[in-house]
């Protein structure tokens, strides 16, 4: 009990009985002391138990949600960073274990109920860090001319360190490919399906080929597997200025001086297409765990290797061919973004190697998993995460989420030395090898799966909780609007009253809906919650102010300049975006560890369903349904009745909620809500893909980071148009059942709102 | 709130007060009636709230309990019984859904919250009314010399009916086959791979033959489907009478004077070998669903057929041949049970011809479902069904049981209207379309299943309740206890005090273990709900005395003999077993109903697991395992971590439960339990089987009948001696996976029944 539930429940029953006393004093006079003990201690307890039970303590505690925003400190936010970002911490590194043995330290301090170090043996992959990868061009007698940096140029003291990985492509093999003299590379813009589709139709095959591509716009891994079902035999990555210099690339205009990229800044980052150690795919890596053959894992086959866009120019202005298309050029200033293969002119007895020399081994990674116990229902988890590894010193990716989560847990700590506890459990989680792949959070979710399904409100993750000043929060429609309302109460991190009204404003500035509010993509630990198991999840982060700058990520990505000054002299000055992150993290797991009925905002998941069927409406795709499939328009009808089934539900809780005494029905009208959103797990995963299973919202096979309403009808549809007739009708039935499914499935949902009596 | 429940509610609050006032009597004279009511109302209504939400009635309810069982009424029963199986009820026939209406009526009557006839379209089958199916012999003119009966000869009375159907074997397609002169049939015994192998070993190879099976040991589904496999082009089925007929085939020896079979009994029964409609395998068959084709389901490609006795004698006693081994000799006089396939010198110009005009479609079956809702628990489910169609009278199969669940629902109605209702919720199913494959509930479940899932406490299953005298009741060892404390409190439908005295004096004499239980097999609606989801299931019936006769079922079962008559004189006299089982079922309702912490018997799980391990020891499965998967031993580990794990919870559970007061708690400790068996659910089902997804009690792939412990394992080992170095290392690779994969689901088991708050 905590002490201010006593408090609340004693004057009640101090009220009563004085009530009581009262009554008789005005009859009979004082009466004794032991005349007022004689209401039985029994029935006192019952009645101290209903309220504690039933408090809605988000409601109740007004002051405490105050004094959690005014504990967030932010020099011990900066102290928490320049503490994480002080080494690289690759996964599985010496670093990157001392980090976590830290962070747990932490939670133990902080007078957690519990904290421990879980291990898992997972599948990772490094360079060679004695024979760096490279590209290389060599003249007409095989003599190299040019070769790749592998590394950062240090271009502020102490930014470089010995334990600092060099560039290298997660997973990608090693590998040597070179090209006949003459022959370059063929460029192939983002990589993304129509790119490749677009070169087809210029005439240019990519069989047997070297491709380059820059980054941006969709997930390095499906370039590289787009690249490889071509055909090709290597990829380079390289990122553009355009999209990492927009200033300029003098000194003066990159970093430290400004925060875009130098131009040896190279983006590493996993090539690895699905979730969780490759080795174990739908099951925890445990020390003892069937393992499979890397030659049966999932893994690209061909090398790749990223480059910064310094090098990148020597290669593509050698590149003659055709002239890429004009939205392919780029920003390297002198090069005329041909796409090859042959090379210019001059260059015509030149060719170019790629050599890469990783390799993958399993070792053992850690994630650090603390626990404050709920009061009254111990059973029902509050999560929030954040990973901790990182290419280097990933000061915004992902340490200044790790800083959060650290004053996150301490500011929680304070609370409970004072007495307070939440009425259900707090879980904190540190994963580990999330950059590999989702690995710590993808094998613990395995690991527990049925009980984590079972017991999940919410899982609340941070990752890259700095990277500008807006505040984005891709989630589950079923929280939005909760956290819509924490974030009106989070002051805000610019000139803004809350970081709402800086939200709104932006999304305004920006034509849209104000606040817009999107589904989750993939890339960060939410998706083994949100698309393995159907909890409700929210990614929180601040991101780019793209009104200023239109670019999808900050410049320094993953590069070995994502470093502690880089955010306290340019990203977070003062750290008041950290302080952000981390006072909405903190009222999040307050609102949904401590509310009696959980805020799930019930009626946005039809109202983003419906949305989703509008954009298939105004694509065209559903034109191409209902010509593929004659009942589609029952998986309509039956959206439409799950949104009366949700209103209903809704008004009936709205009504309720005030009078509801009753602490198991309180349960049980939470039990349903939290299934709701399970109801939409496929057991066996979407068409061809088991480790994604949540049918409404998950990325798009086609580009991993992409959000994508019902993913299955994308990915089904995505090439039906370029097949064959005998194709077409094959691709045909896998719709018409996938479209019926999902008909069912809302049926399913509406009927888990009915009465609970009525099956 | 009950009356009962108020009554003990109200005398604690008038103690509580009177203590009070007693109290201030003594030192202050007479209060007035106001004064006594200044104890808030609000005060009052926690109390009786906090009592009603812990109090376990199955305890308190001890009157209660002796009126349930003297409610059942023999004479009630027996009408019950005469108005069903007054005409036959094949699934989605007409007098089918009457006697759906009927029952829905009977649940309305008895004042149920709801009750809902629940209709899906699903694939059926039946033979051409106007073209019985046949086999025939013809001679060296194929003049037709003999020509099986498709329907039985009328031994009694009024037992005939237009509406019965004729003799064939559900789903098996139409077809025509006829051997070569002199060719008859092949003799494969019963049909299992042991006895198809034998035939390999005899040099006796069965492709391209009509095969003749004796019905018995397995499911006929699996004997048709061992044909097919090695190439059999038909297959007859037949009773033999070491099976059916024990005591002799002269009429006085046979029904109607004894419950033997005669000559002309035919035993009708689906062929199929998956659950639920064949066209929406996994998907509910609601009217919109998607279907597949007939050639996409998993149904026989051969015709089959059975026959009785006397026809099979025809055919047998013209093959020649090997002699077969001594064991595969029947029962059937003259007749020397040789292999085939020739015919006897006598018969080589004759030839056998097997024409079935079988047809399936999509017929539209209702289930019916009724609920009484739970007072305090209205979303936990304690359900009970019994499927209503047959494939005649169905007296016994399963009309003895909606016998009973119609009087359990009578007497629970007579209570309700005194105010008696359950904590949890209670629902009545009533199934349609079980004989083909246990169709309505397999739709329901699939249409429900997360709801199901996550809710339901006890599944209990009555299908045949009376074919002999003894309680026997095959069940998830999480109800085992719970169904022998049933067992002793239900008295004895022999001279037996109790029906567990009678089990157990049963058992005693067979030299069990006192009672033995047992896991469940395949073959009724119980399946989806234990082997697709993990709710713990129970099969109450009462079976055959196998100290008087070794029988597998009862001789008339899916026979034209299966009649009311039987029942009344042979079976079941003055209805005192059908009483039993509606006393067993009607407890079970209310322990599982009542109990405030659910009855599991959780130490029974891991001890029915090691038996299992114990018996892949003897049986030299476990030496196998150990050779192909050096790790095997980190199963047993992981199952005794797992057994005491068990243990130190259900210790924890008895120190804690008298003291339970927190109705929260007893919730949160409810659902940990009801989740333990789900844990071992594969959410894409077993090895090659999406249907079957209990890891641990399900039945085996080659009999479908019996039950297996590691279904898995089993099936995965089953052929693996056979198969060459490159097929077992495969087949290794399999086996080792699904071993590591158990390994994991017993450390989430484990993990499960930790405190709450650690992962």
């Amino acid at each position: 009990m905590s002490v201010n539930q006593k408090g609340v429940v004693m004057s009640a029953l101090a009220a009563a009985v004085g009530l009581l006393v009262g009554g008789l004093i005005g009859h009979f006079g004082t009466p004794t002391s032991s005349s007022i003990m004689t209401i039985p201690e029994e029935d006192q307890q019952k009645i101290i138990l209903v309220d504690k039970l039933v408090t809605d303590k988000w409601t109740k505690e007004v002051d405490l949600k105050q004094r959690m925003i005014n504990l967030v400190d932010t020099s011990n936010l900066r102290e928490n960073l320049r503490e994480l970002t002080s080494k690289p911490h690759l996964a599985a590194s010496e670093r990157d274990d001392e980090l976590a043995l830290l962070i747990h330290k932490r939670f133990v301090d902080a007078g957690f109920d519990s904290s421990d170090m879980v291990p898992y043996r997972v599948l990772l992959s490094a360079p060679d860090p004695a024979n760096p990868n490279s590209i290389t061009i060599h003249d007409k007698d095989d003599k190299e001319v040019f070769r790749t940096k592998y590394k950062e140029v240090e271009v502020r003291d102490g930014d470089d360190s010995p334990d600092f990985v060099h560039a290298f492509t997660g997973y990608a093999p090693a590998g040597d490919v070179k090209t006949a003299p003459g022959v370059g590379v063929i460029y192939v813009n983002y990589g993304r399906v129509e790119d490749f589709d677009k070169l087809k139709e210029l005439g240019i095959d990519v069989a047997g080929h070297i491709v380059i591509a820059r980054y941006g716009k969709i997930f390095r891994g499906n370039k590289l597997l787009h690249a490889e079902q071509r055909g090709a035999v290597g990829v380079i990555l390289f990122s553009d200025p355009k999209d990492v210099a927009l200033e300029g690339v003098q000194p003066q205009e990159v970093y430290p001086n400004t925060f875009w990229l130098p131009g040896s800044g190279m983006q590493r980052g996993t090539s690895y297409m699905l979730e969780g150690d490759p080795l174990t795919p739908g099951w925890p890596s445990t020390e003892h765990a069937y393992r499979l053959s890397e030659e049966e894992a999932q893994l690209p086959n061909i090398p790749c290797q990223p480059i910064g866009y310094d090098d990148a120019k020597v290669i593509l202005e050698k590149l003659g061919g055709q002239k890429a298309p004009e939205d392919w050029v780029g920003g390297i200033e002198g090069v005329a973004y041909n796409l090859g293969p042959q090379m210019t002119q001059e260059f015509q007895n030149h060719s170019i190697r790629l050599q890469t020399h990783n390799s993958r081994k399993v070792s053992r990674s850690y994630n650090v998993v603390a626990t404050i116990k709920g009061e009254v229902e111990p059973d029902r988890y509050v999560l929030i995460g954040n990973h901790r590894d990182a290419w280097g010193y990933g000061a915004a990716d992902p340490s200044s989420g790790t800083a959060q989560l650290l004053e996150t847990a301490r500011v929680l700590g304070e609370l409970l030395k004072q007495g307070w506890r939440p009425r259900r459990t707090l879980i904190f989680c540190s994963w580990g090898a999330e950059e590999y792949g989702l690995i710590g959070s993808t094998e613990w979710v395995q690991e527990h799966v049925e009980k984590l399904a079972e017991r999940s409100v919410v899982y609340i993750n941070t990752d890259t909780c700095a990277s500008g000043p807006i505040l984005n929060v891709p989630a589950s429609p079923l929280i939005w609007d909760a956290i819509q309302d924490v974030s009106k109460l989070v002051p805000g991190v610019r000139e803004g009253k809350t970081v709402y009204e800086e939200m709104a404003a932006y999304h305004a500035l920006r034509n849209k809906s104000s606040p817009e509010m999107t589904t989750l993509g993939g890339g960060s630990d939410y998706a083994p919650f949100s698309f393995y198991c159907g909890i409700p999840a929210v990614d929180i982060w601040f991101r780019n102010d793209k009104n200023k700058h239109d670019i999808s990520i900050y410049p320094s990505y993953h590069t070995g300049y994502e470093t502690f000054y880089l955010m306290e002299n340019h990203i977070d000055p003062g750290f008041r975006i950290i302080q952000g992150c981390s006072r909405m993290a903190l009222l999040t797991l307050k609102y949904f560890g401590d509310s009696a009925i959980i805020p799930y905002s019930l009626e946005r998941f039809p109202e983003a369903v419906k949305q989703t069927l509008e954009s298939l409406k105004g694509s065209g795709d559903r034109d191409k349904l209902v010509k593929i499939y004659e009942k589609y328009s029952l998986l309509e009808e039956s959206v439409d009745n799950f949104t009366a089934a949700t209103s209903a539900f809704a008004n009936k809780l709205k009504t309720l909620e005030s009078s509801l005494n009753d602490p198991i029905m309180i349960r049980a009208i939470n039990d349903q809500m939290m299934k709701l959103e399970q109801v939409f797990v496929l057991p066996a995963g979407l068409p061809g893909r088991p480790d994604t299973r949540h049918a409404i919202f998950a990325p798009s096979q086609f580009d991993s980071y992409a959000a994508s309403g019902f993913p299955g009808i994308t990915d089904l549809l995505y090439e039906y148009e370029g097949l064959d007739a005998g194709g077409q009708r094959k691709k045909g039935e896998e719709i018409k059942r996938h479209v019926s499914d999902l008909t069912i499935l809302f049926q399913r949902a509406a009927g888990l709102l009915k009465e609970f009596h009525f099956i």
